[in-house]
């Protein structure tokens, strides 16, 4: 098998037993990249051949042995340009890596490259394209991540959510995204934008992979990326808040991961959100953009003409709904993770779609996260994984979500999901 | 009166009405600064002149109208060298202001200068002393902002709390210290250690000046300065979870304050805190070395050997005992949280010290922040005044705290209480 078609774990396996090097692995990727790079678009730049030789080579006694992950422009690099998707801060060179990129290199990751970022992580795409389907939208904000483990040109990247911004653009790509638990891994050194919400997590073709990554950049035991679970799952099953906004095609497809499940031997619980969640989904605008205002404030004062329209107005907006709104939406969190506690008590995990339905048409509109919002305000982990096509022959994603700090069990929850529907 | 000896309020006032400009208030300061500031080195630079005065010239019809506030070096300034207490970042020039300091700037305040701060505000004590005795500490982290407020450079200073680093310094120097609840200002563009603990806050000469300042930059209502108390207060008084650590002195003046505040009307009452508190408390260390762990990944890496060795046994301390302890900690804290309702109420406010005493001699050791972890680690409001003298003729303050949100009750019971005492 070409390299660069190798999972994390498959390929650190091999660099593991000596019949694969890290600086091969990443050669391959290169290959790939410059194959199927020019229609995706993923990548701002590329890290430099001296650079990542020599950072493979030191590696190699390393947890991560030289795997190469990709890094989502809002994430600062002190040997490439971070840019944060905006012409602000246009060649702008950090002194010093993010904290999850000093400790991804501390594993043995190799930074391979920097991927396109909405401007700020918001609404306003970059350039990248579905690599399913180049006329369509990856999905945002983290556009080039998704795209790149999609396509093949890394096994592992680096993204962020505030709304959904792992969770969708994984499902309209096709791949994994793991959400960790808010807090799981510090945020200095990445472009924050709401202290409340801004969540750092990773893209795979594999949940174990995922796994592999965040244990080991973390040093929490997310598990073995191989272990079965002991006993099937009881699943609640549920559409959400925006459930109306679901397509026929996701609900249909939805229905069949249930039934496959079911046949695998979960229990299927059908779920009633509590009242607490709508308030939740319906501020969870006010808190994102309310803390975007007070984080973009240099942006805004001193160049407030370069940043993009739309933003400008959703940070008019915020100004105007005022701080209040942030309070009453922060409340509004805080009393929607109380409430969940009851449901979670008798499931193991919550089953969802990661998205309406297929990438849409166009990349002006990186798709709705109607389906991710809550889930990011309750601060628990979330994991999509592909689940078949839709009728454009796009992929489809359904996400477990589980209850703050059970990341591990709901890794695994995710793996056996994936497992029982392909 | 010589301008500099005036509070915020009184000088805004002058300038509104004519009767002082930004720039004479600002040379009355330097001129201050001058003379004290040789003995005390609470600054780490100065503002150019010609900025400040092009920003106060600017600011004259905002809402703080060109005032001057002193900067914490945890907080990036585009126009000044930033260096986080550190030989690492020796000569670091952020390309952006931090957001507190763009919303301070947008408000109509001139940045002044950037004060001492400890190595990325733990342990690690700059060359400021304590304006009453330069013999003795002016506490820590926010050393310079609180020692330059109390010598009269500037009426208004920012500074962070993650342990005690507001309120300490407040009691050692004598001036008010202001931490809001977590999460009223953004931390974009500062030197974030702790993501559950870090907060922004503010050090001034009178309660209202707080009230005012961070009014201003949040857009919160935090009420007029002058406004009185429709009734006096009930507080809850308690020495908190290291009660054992108060001096005999610190202990008498609590009673003082207490009996005034019953003569003044308030109602008194004993509290005894919940068990978690006590757990809340011990936990503590574990969150922000943990999570200070994490955020200097990239300094720990690259440049470990120019980091102080004192830190650098508590990172190594947190990385033995992992992000267990961490997740632990949190959980703790918010069980705390929890708790804390009921006794919130029954009470409007809970009064205790800001610090076990006076300053301790020397600058090596800022002090201990025991009196100041749990109340951080609540995410409400603490206000710090000052309270008379010990002993050594050193301030001693006491401080109020509130449930989270209620700022502006806090801060209108700590003006009650500074006018009940004085």
């Amino acid at each position: 098998m070409l390299p660069w078609k190798l999972s994390a774990g498959e390929a650190l396996s091999l660099i593991r037993a000596g019949k694969l090097s890290s600086v091969e692995l990443i050669e391959s990727c290169l290959e790939r990249c410059a194959e199927r790079e020019p229609a995706t678009r993923a990548f701002v730049r590329l890290a430099d051949r001296d650079r990542w030789q020599a950072d493979a080579t030191a590696a190699s006694d390393r947890p991560l042995a030289g795997l190469p992950i990709a890094v989502k422009d809002v994430i600062d690099t002190a040997d490439l340009v971070t840019e944060y998707g905006s012409p602000i801060w246009a060649g702008y060179r950090p002194v010093a890596d993010a904290a999850v990129v000093s400790l991804s290199r501390a594993a043995g990751a190799v930074v391979f490259g920097k991927t396109v970022t909405t401007a700020f992580a918001t609404m306003t795409p970059g350039p990248t394209t579905n690599p399913h389907n180049h006329a369509h939208t990856p999905g945002g904000s983290s556009s080039g991540s998704a795209a790149a483990v999609a396509y093949g040109a890394v096994p592992l990247a680096l993204g962020t959510q505030t709304a959904g911004s792992l969770i969708r653009p994984a499902a309209f790509c096709g791949v994994v995204a793991y959400k960790p638990t808010f807090g799981t891994i510090h945020r200095a050194g990445m472009k924050v934008m709401s202290e409340s919400l801004d969540t750092i997590g990773v893209f795979a073709r594999e949940v174990g992979d995922c796994a592999l990554f965040i244990s080991a950049i973390s040093g929490r035991d997310l598990g073995d990326p191989a272990r079965k679970l002991d006993r099937a799952p009881r699943l609640g099953v549920t559409l959400g808040p925006a459930a109306e906004l679901a397509t026929p095609a996701m609900r249909q497809r939805l229905d069949e991961v249930i039934a496959a499940a079911a046949r695998a031997g979960a229990e299927i619980v059908e779920i009633a959100l509590p009242q607490e969640t709508d308030e939740a989904f319906g501020r969870h605008v006010d808190v994102m953009y309310g803390e975007s205002l007070q984080a973009l404030a240099w942006e805004r004062r001193e160049h407030g003409d370069r940043l993009a329209e739309a933003l400008c107005r959703m940070l008019d907006n915020a100004a105007e709904r005022g701080p209040e709104a942030v309070r009453l939406g922060r409340r509004a969190f805080a009393a929607a993770r109380a409430a969940m506690t009851a449901v979670f008590d008798g499931i193991d995990a919550i089953l969802t779609p990661s998205a309406p339905g297929e990438a849409p048409l166009g990349l002006a509109f990186t798709g709705d996260p109607s389906f991710n919002q809550l889930w990011t305000a309750l601060h628990g982990p979330c994991v999509s994984i592909p689940a078949g096509t839709g009728p454009l022959g796009l992929p489809l994603g359904v996400q477990v979500v589980g209850p703050v700090d059970r990341d591990r069990d709901t890794l695994a929850i995710a793996a056996w999901l994936a497992a029982a529907i392909s």
